[in-house]
């Protein structure tokens, strides 16, 4: 048994966790709708895993030793609601257990930040309850759940990977960063709310090496991929605008502050930083600039990307 | 809108919700694998849920009010680690949002005690951690998670109804109560543990019963279905000999005691007396006679029903 199952590989984070698998010399499966452009090291499978029987002829066909799941339905402002994140639930346990049953041993699964009950504290994996208040937020945890249950069955070493919030080349547009950048990128004013509320944000590459980095490892159970810092949303649009050629066009406060969203969203990182021994290597200043640059180069391609599935 | 979708009718609970639902004068949807008898005032669905479209073609063609969800994979013995109870999750998710959107309004469905970390104290809706040690009990929390959100979104009332144990008439074989009585009855002796860890026993119509009230009542998320008061099995296996004229042939401690069993699981029930106005009427000593009475007369007959679909 050797090589890694990666679902979501065409994604906006599976993109850049394919690249650092293959850095480090591994054999990748990697699954998608739509399959990518042949690389050395790379098996493409193409298919749905939410059609009947998908999830488990893929397991057996790859005999992968290691999995990271990271496929989930993601378009940019409905997969907060959509009922399609109650067939990922499904999907994601056939995988599971066509994976061990296949003899694999261990497995990353792409959790989300949105499984806590968000509150003004750094939410953490031992002491923040666990209450999404989204349907998105709520079928991952449940997907946690039954998945704990199938790897002590199979004895399959898993680990669920909280990711927090994220940004960067290949982002889909509408969501925060890619939002304002294009808007501002075409010369548009662009209308944001006051931007006093803190996130903690990740560059996508970073976010990829720590899943990377967790899969090597042994940790088991919930992990946050986070930064641990909570940045304002003024500050992170700021530095788009001053990259962008946007600052006089930027309308802080003309939308109106969401007040179901709390004023701070971050994540406890002490099991990423000493369990998996990861810490995020790019600045938001430098994430920002290489996101614009992207941003900017896929416009005048006009090949900005669609919405893929992937989770986050 | 008007009548109750029942699944699981012809099972353990369900035949006795169904009586009770029908005692009520209720018009209801009967769903089984195998329909059950002609009666007035049901409509029998045959089928089975875990069929593609089966659960949202059903939802459409009753059209009921009212849910009360009971089906469930519920073998005994093989329940608690089948990887049927991965597809129950599924099979559950896909009712509730079928019944919703054709426009039902109120759901109970059935969870298990199971979902709790089990200890030695009362387990409670409001303080006991969530930890299920089994895959049966990981599916039933994992299908509240997301079942949640799901009646939050299609504003349904839920209840979920964390069953504890229970036995009865219609009691399928290999369960405790139904195995020692019909041991006994067979004249075998009995082997049993020394029986002095504790156990939250209800009778069966007890149980149903209380599922109808909270139907017809208002109470949301979790409550425990359960009597409050945790009796030493070894009290159960004497008064089950008692009436199956077996006082000398049951082996107390023949078996060895689980040690992965807590000495105590019981039910707070604070909530199910005072927002659903339930205690239960059937003394154990009356029940356990009940059960050895039809026990008999089944074995007498030679029609010991065997395993259905249902929650418990």
């Amino acid at each position: 048994m050797s090589g890694v199952l990666l679902t979501g590989a065409s994604g906006f984070i599976g993109r850049h966790a394919l690249d650092a698998l293959l850095a480090q010399g591994q054999e990748v499966h990697a699954v998608a709708r739509h399959a990518g452009s042949p690389r050395e090291g790379v098996s493409w499978h193409e298919l749905d895993l939410l059609q009947a029987g998908a999830a488990e002829e893929l397991a057996r066909a790859a005999g992968a030793e290691r999995l990271l799941h990271l496929a989930w339905y993601a378009t940019p402002g409905s997969f907060w609601s959509a009922p399609e994140n109650e067939r990922w639930i499904d999907a994601s346990l056939r995988l599971l257990r066509a994976f061990g049953e296949a003899g694999g041993t261990r497995a990353v699964m792409a959790g989300t930040c949105a499984e806590y009950a968000w509150g003004d504290q750094l939410l953490s994996e031992h002491g923040t309850p666990l209450e999404p208040a989204t349907l998105y937020g709520a079928c991952k945890h449940a997907t946690h759940v039954a998945a704990t249950a199938i790897a002590a069955q199979l004895r399959i070493s898993l680990a669920w990977a909280r990711v927090f919030f994220l940004y960067g080349p290949g982002e889909a547009p509408g969501r925060l960063v890619s939002g304002v950048a294009r808007g501002l990128l075409a010369g548009e004013e662009v209308p944001t709310t006051d931007g006093h509320q803190r996130r903690d944000l990740m560059y996508v590459r970073d976010v990829a090496a720590a899943l990377v980095a967790l899969l090597a490892g042994e940790a088991t159970g919930a992990l946050n991929i986070a930064s641990g810092r909570a940045v304002p949303v003024r500050e992170v649009v700021s530095l788009i605008a001053a990259e962008a050629d946007g600052p006089g066009r930027v309308r802080f406060g003309a939308l109106p502050a969401r007040p179901e969203e709390p004023a701070v969203i971050a994540g406890d990182v002490q099991r990423l930083a000493t369990e998996v021994g990861f810490r995020p290597t790019v600045a938001l200043e430098q994430g920002i600039r290489e996101t614009v640059v992207w941003t900017r180069a896929a416009m005048r391609a006009g090949e900005l990307p669609g919405s893929g599935q992937e989770g986050g």
